[in-house]
């Protein structure tokens, strides 16, 4: 039952991400999670399954926009246009966010379980993708290349942004990183 | 102790492969693949730590390889096409076991667990990939990068390369992709 709490969600998702960066994640218990947040460990289910899905919570959201994104793409855009505009609404969504993922990526390199857990949210947003382009009614083998090249981009990009010491923003780095593919490819 | 038995390593590979065919991967103990080998589970465990390792035991010498023939790869070559020479070197250790992979991809494609393991072993090529780059003074992000896309080319060649039914050589499917998705990049 338990009285409605205004944000219990966020205020979870803080203080399990500020237990996460101090004492690691396999350390910390749900039960501290809710202590911190002022809210009980029942509250903390009603949001999230385990203390592992406070980490990847987001990937649905992540997933719907990067999809959706291709939806606004003219058709006589390329392959690659395509992935580059599912991209820039990656960059939107994770954008505005910079603290938060980067405390989240250092917790996820430091625990296997969850660099695992990450590597099947990559491979979903590589198929969702491709999916997306093949309604589009780009063919195979091009919608995987393309997907796959994309979320390469977006991989990298993404590590970059987190680690780089200056505050550019995430769209200008994947834009930069696909740029800097194409030159890649082009070069050989 | 047992005796030494002649190819017990083979023998046993095989008789997984056809029992994880027959009857799934879950479905399969590892009594029975001895039985069917016609060896013990002690001599099993001498060559596999567990039956899911029948399936990656390969994982080793093919990250060996793809990385060993960039020392072959003259120091002019851009880091596209040293890639290039790393798939190449990939399809020439896959290449000649058609059967044996496309059982293996179907064995993966129904188990979730394997299809995570094998998300894994994608990723450890890649980074094993970067590094080699690394190494030839290639400079990050484009290490990354390159060996990224190198990996993604891999992957959506090998896929095309088990499913299509014509009898390609899995080095001209490789080269073929890379190719593709050279275009795909420089189109957009």
């Amino acid at each position: 039952m338990g009285r409605w709490e205004p944000n219990a969600s966020g205020r979870l998702s803080q203080a399990a991400m500020e237990l996460y960066v101090e004492r690691g994640f396999e350390q910390t218990t749900v039960a501290e999670i809710a202590e911190r947040a002022g809210l009980t460990a029942r509250t903390f289910f009603r949001y999230f399954a385990d203390k592992r899905e406070v980490l990847f919570a987001g990937s649905a959201v992540l997933q719907e926009q990067l999809v959706s994104a291709l939806d606004g793409v003219p058709a006589s855009a390329s392959p690659m246009e395509a992935v580059a505009a599912a991209l820039d609404a990656a960059a939107t969504v994770l954008g505005g966010r910079r603290d938060f993922s980067r405390q989240r990526q250092a917790v996820i390199a430091a625990n296997a379980e969850l660099r695992e857990r990450e590597l099947i949210k990559m491979a979903t947003l590589s198929l969702a993708l491709a999916d997306g382009l093949r309604q589009r009614g780009v063919a195979d083998p091009d919608a995987s290349l393309a997907a796959e090249a994309g979320i390469a981009v977006f991989r990298v990009a993404f590590e970059r942004w987190v680690s780089e010491p200056d505050d550019r923003e995430l769209s200008q780095v994947m834009r930069e990183s696909l740029a800097q593919l194409r030159a890649l490819t082009a070069a050989g």
